[in-house]
C-alpha cells in the first residue's frame, strides 16, 4: 500500500534488461556512445523535432536547473506556479544554475497558472526599469504538482504571453508521460507547437533508475547546454548507462504504457476515495496523483494498517477530532497494481 | 586493445548483480534507503572514521566540486597541481560550486606538488592582504594524473603546510583504489591520518556504473554538504541505485581486487613498452596508467591495427619523421586482461 | 516643488566643506586614511558598540547586498516585507552577492511585517528539510518603504523569531536617521539591543553625496566583510572621500538635525494634503515620506504646475474621471523648505 | 616624497570645483542627470565613437569586473598578463562578476603579453572540447603594471588573435591617459581601431576622487551593462557627483594635461635613479611608474628620510648586505612636482 511517491518505485524490467545489456564490453565515454545516437534519434522522432538538442542528466532538478540557466538571464525572474517543484523543492538549484536570478511564484487553482494571473504579475514589473528583476522565463509543470494537466491550448496561451515579453518557456515534465497520455495530445502538440522552448523530459519516476532528457528545441543552444551540463558535474563518463535507460524507455512505447498504468490506478483510487464516507477530492484526478480529503479517523486507520502516503499540506495533525477532514496526497506509479489499490480501498471501506 | 581510459570499461559483474537485486520492490527515496545505511557503515569502517559524513554523487566532477565548495571560501584559491583534473578537465565546475573562487596550478614533476613548490607559491600571497585571493584549500590527486601516487608521508607534509595557512585539504581520489593498493597503506593512513579533510572516493572508473562517495571527515560539515548536493541537482530520488553500486564495490574487498588487476596490467604493459626499440617511460608507472614514449612509426602501426589510446599531450602529430619519439598515455582498467596486454605488445613487437 | 525622492537633493554644505578639506595633500588609500579612524570611533560611539565592524560603501544597494551576503547562506532565503527595497528595487543584487539564495516577500500593512505573519511563513518550510530553501536571514527596513517605522519593541519581537530559527537580522537603514528621530530611541536601542546584527546605515539620502556605513555588530565578521567589499568592487582607493562625508554627517549631530528637518516638512505636507477636498492619507506619516490620496483633478493640477512626485503604484493614470482618488508618494529631504511645502499646498488649495 | 601610488594623491582643483558646482539644487537621479548627457557626448567625441555605450562606476575594480562579465561567459577564461590587476589585485571580483569563469595569467617581459605567448597558450585548450574552460576574453592593461605601454599596433596584433578565437578584447585603462600621452596615439587608435571592445577608462588615479567610465564600443551591450551595474550595487542615486568629476576631467584636455605631468615627473625620476651609484632600471619608464633597482643601503637611507614607495616584489628585505640591489616601484601622480622629485633625488645623491 505504497502511495508516498512515484519515486519509491523501482525500474521497469525492460529498463533493467537494457542496462544489463549495455554493460557488455567497452564503450566510448561522455555521451559519444552509440546508444546515445539512437536515443537522440528516438527523441527527435517522438517530438517531430529533427533538429532538437537532446542531452541526458541524472535528476529532474538537474534538468530543470540547466534548462532555466539557458532560458533566464542572471538578472531575470522565472515565473512559475507557487507550488512548482522549482519553487518549493529544489533548495535553490535553479537560482544556483542561473547564477542569481529569482523565481516568482504565482497562485492558481489546482496547480495551474491562468493567463490572467500571469499577465497581472508581468504588469507589475514592466520591461525597461533597471531597478527590478527583468522578465526572465516562464516555467510550466505538466503534469502539475496538483495532479492536473495543462491542455496544449492552455500551454499555448501562456507561452504566447511569455514570448510577447521576450521570455522563453520551459516545461517541467517530470511526469510528462502522465500528462501526455491523459491529454491524448502528441508530444509535439504539447511542447514546441504550443510554444515550449525547453523540456525537462522525465523518465526516472516512470520506470527508470535515474535519467531525464533535456530537450531544447532551438538547436543553437546545444553547445551552451553541453558546457553547462559539464560545469554542473552532470556529464557522465560512463554515459551508456544513462543512454540505455532512455532507449528502453522510448522503445515500443514503454513510456506511454507505464504512464497509462499509473494514471489508471490513480483514477481507480480516486473514485474509491471519493466514495468513502466523508471522502472528497481536493483537485481533479487527471494523472497519477490523487489529492483527496478524508475524515481524520480514516487516515488514522489507513496509516496504522501500513498505508504509506502524505498528509498535504504536511502540517496537519492526526491528533484531534475524528471527523475533521484532512487532505492528503496519494501517488500511483507504473508498478502500482489493481490489487494494491483494491487492498487499500478495502481496508478503508471495512468497518 | 582498449587503453584510452578506464572510463570506457563497463561495470563489474558483482556491481551489476547488486543493482539488479536492489530493483526489487519499493524503497525509500533521497538517501534514506536501507542500503545507504549499510554503505555509510562500510565506508566509516573502511576508513576507521566512525563519525565521517558520507554522501554519494554520480560523477567525479560533482564530488570534487562539492568537496571544494565546502573547503574553499568564495574569495579563496585552491592550490592544485597544474595538470589536476580540477584545473584542466572540469570546465569550471569547481569555480561554479565554490561560487567564484580560483584554482591556482602549481608545476611539479610526475604530477606531484612538492612542499617546496607549495610553500613558494603560498608566500607570494601572504595572509591578510585584502587585494588578492585568499588561501582557500589544497587539493591533491591520488592516483595523480601522471599515474604516480603520493605516499602518506608526502600527503602529510603537504597538508601540514595547508593547515598552517588555515586551509583544509581535499584529495581527488578518482583512482583512490589504485593509489591505495600501490602504496599498501590503509585508507585511514592515506587520508585523515595524513591530514586529508575531504575525500572524493572514486568508484566509477574502477568497476561501477556511475557513483562516487564524498567522505568528509569532519562530521560538522554533513548538513552543509547535504544542502549543497541537493542544490547541485545531485541528490538522487531513487537513491538505492547509487547505494547498491557502492555496497557491492566495498563488499569482500572487490574495490581492492579490481584495482590490483588494473595496476598489474599497467605494470606489465609498462615493462613491455619500455623494452620496445626506442621505447621509454615518461613517468614511473605506479598505478593503472602508463606514460611511455615510442617512435612515431610504432604509434602509427599500433593505431592502424586498432590500438586505442591517446598521444599525450594531444597536439603531437602522427605525421612526420618515423623515429621521432612521441609520448602517449595508456590506461588499464579492472577489465583489462593479460591477453589484451599481450596482444597489444605482440603487435608492437612484430616486425 | 520637488517631492520625487530624497535622492534628488544635494549634499549638505557641511558635507561638501569636509570633502573639500579632505582633498588637501596625500592620504593613505583603501580605508587606512586617518579620517576613517575617526569615523569608526564616531560610529562605535554613536551606537554604544565599541567592537562593531564599520565599513563604508558608496550605495545602499551595496550595503544591503553585502550585509545579506554575510548573514544568509547560499541555500537560504531572506525574509523581508514584500515591498522592501531588496525585493523590488535592487535588480537581484542581494541574490548576486549571496551567491544564489532567495528573498521571500511577506505582506503586511503600512510596510511592516508582523510577528504573526513571519511565524506563519517560517512554519511553511520547517528546519531540516533538504528540499527547500533554508531559513537564511531577516531583513527589516526602517524607515519602511511606506514611510512608517518599527518601534524598538517591534524590531525585538521580529528578531527574536529570527534568532529562534538560527537566522541573523539585518536592518536596511537607508533612512535610518528618519526612523530614529521619529522614534526618539537611541541608535543602540533601535539596533543591537533590539537584536539587529547588521545595519545598512544610510547617509546618501540624508545630506551626503554617496556613502553608507555597513555596521556589523559581531566583530568576528569584520574580515569577511572586508573581503566581500573588495570582491564587489566597493573598496575605494581614494577612500578619504567616503570617510570625509561620513565624518561630517556624524559631527555635531548633523545627521539628526537633517532628518528632523525632512520629517518636519513631511508632517506639514501630510497635514496639508489630508485637509484638501478629497484628500486622505494612505499610510500614517511617521518619517519623511507621505503617502496620500487625492482626486485625479488635483494631481493633474499639481503636475501641470510643476509639482514633482510619483503616483504610487505607478500604473494609475491621470486620464479619466476627475474625482477618482489616486494615491501618490511625496518625499521630503533635508533640503526641503517650509516655503516649498507651503507653495505646493497653496497651489493645491487654490481655486 | 610620496611615490607609493597615484591613489594617494588628491583630486585636481578643477574636479573639486565641478563637484561643488554640481551640488546646487535638485537633480534627476540614477544617471539621468543632464551632466551625464554631456559626459556621454564628451566621451563619444573623444573616442570618435558616436554610438558607444558609456557608464560611470566608482572604482577600477568595478569597471574591470563589469566589463569582463559582459565579455566572458561563465564557462570561459580571461587571458591576461600574469601580473595584471585583475589577476593579482582584485580578490576575485572578476570571477565574481563573471559568475565563475577563470583568469589565465600569461608571462611576458615588462608587463606585456606577446602574440607568440598568447597563441601558445590558446593552443593548449583548443575550441570545442567540453572538458576545459573555453576561450573567454582577452584583457590588456594599458599602461601596464610594469609602467610600459602597448603601442596601437601591438594591441591590434593581440586582439586579432582573440577575435580569431571568438573572444572579445578588454582594455584595463586605469592609467589609460598615461599610456595615451606616452604613445601620442588618438583614443580611437588605441582602442576600437585596434580591436578593443570594452575599455575601463580610468580617472580616479589621474586627478579625480573616484570615478571610472566603462566604454563599450558595441552599443548592443548597453542595456545588459546597465542591468549588471545596478545588480553590482554600482548605480549611484546621486549620480551627478560621478558625472561632474568626469565632465571636468574631460574638459579642456585636463586629463591629458594631468597625465603629461605625471609622466614627465616619472621620466625625470627615472633618469635620476638610473644615474645613482648602483642604480638601474628594471623596466623601461614609459609612463608614470618607475621600476628601478638600487643598492640596499640607498633604500635604507631613502626610507629613513621619509621616502614613501614600495620594494617590488614586496618580499625583499631591507636587512642584509649593503650593496645588494633591491628593486622598487616609484609612482608619480598628477600632483607630483619637480620640487618633490628633486628633493628625493638630492637626498639619494647626498653623501
Amino acid at each position: 500500500m505504497e502511495f508516498a511517491s512515484d519515486n519509491t518505485s523501482g525500474a521497469a524490467p525492460e529498463v533493467m534488461a537494457a542496462l544489463t545489456a549495455a554493460n557488455d564490453g567497452y564503450a566510448p565515454s561522455y555521451g559519444t556512445d552509440p546508444i546515445m545516437d539512437r536515443v537522440r534519434a528516438l527523441i527527435r522522432d517522438t517530438f517531430e523535432a529533427p533538429e532538437a538538442a537532446v542531452y541526458l542528466v541524472p535528476t529532474g532538478t538537474a534538468a530543470n536547473s540547466l534548462a532555466l540557466s539557458l532560458a533566464c538571464p542572471v538578472w531575470g525572474t522565472v515565473y512559475a506556479h507557487e507550488e512548482a517543484h522549482i519553487v518549493v523543492d529544489e533548495c535553490g538549484a535553479p537560482e544556483f544554475y542561473i547564477g542569481g536570478g529569482r523565481i516568482t511564484g504565482i497562485a492558481g487553482a489546482h496547480g495551474k497558472i491562468t493567463p490572467g494571473a500571469l499577465s497581472a504579475r508581468l504588469a507589475q514589473t514592466p520591461q525597461g526599469g533597471v531597478h527590478h528583476h527583468q522578465h526572465g522565463a516562464l516555467s510550466l509543470t505538466n503534469l502539475t504538482e496538483a495532479g492536473t494537466y495543462y491542455r496544449p491550448a492552455e500551454v499555448a496561451a501562456l507561452t504566447a504571453l511569455a514570448r510577447a515579453e521576450g521570455m522563453a518557456s520551459h516545461m517541467d515534465g517530470a511526469r510528462f508521460a502522465n500528462a501526455l497520455v491523459a491529454s491524448g495530445a502528441s508530444p509535439a502538440d504539447m511542447t514546441w507547437r504550443a510554444g515550449v522552448d525547453l523540456l525537462s523530459f522525465g523518465a526516472t519516476k516512470n520506470g527508470c533508475l535515474g535519467v531525464e532528457a533535456l530537450v531544447v528545441f532551438d538547436p543553437a543552444k546545444a553547445w551552451e547546454l553541453e558546457l553547462r551540463r559539464k560545469r554542473g558535474g552532470h556529464l557522465f563518463s560512463k554515459h551508456r548507462y544513462l543512454s540505455a535507460q532512455m532507449e528502453a524507455y522510448l522503445t515500443d512505447g514503454l513510456w506511454l504504457h507505464l504512464a497509462r498504468q499509473s494514471n489508471r490506478m490513480a483514477a481507480r483510487l480516486s473514485e474509491g476515495l471519493a466514495a468513502l464516507p466523508g471522502g472528497s477530492l481536493v483537485h481533479p484526478t487527471e494523472g497519477n496523483i490523487v489529492f483527496a480529503s478524508l475524515p481524520r479517523w480514516l487516515h488514522r486507520k489507513a496509516m496504522a494498517a501500513g498505508g504509506h502516503y502524505y498528509l498535504w499540506p504536511f502540517d496537519q495533525s492526526l491528533d484531534g477530532l475524528d471527523d475533521t477532514p484532512l487532505s492528503a496526497r496519494f501517488v500511483c506509479s507504473w508498478s502500482t497494481t489493481e490489487a494494491e489499490v483494491e487492498a487499500f480501498l478495502d481496508l478503508l471501506r471495512a468497518d
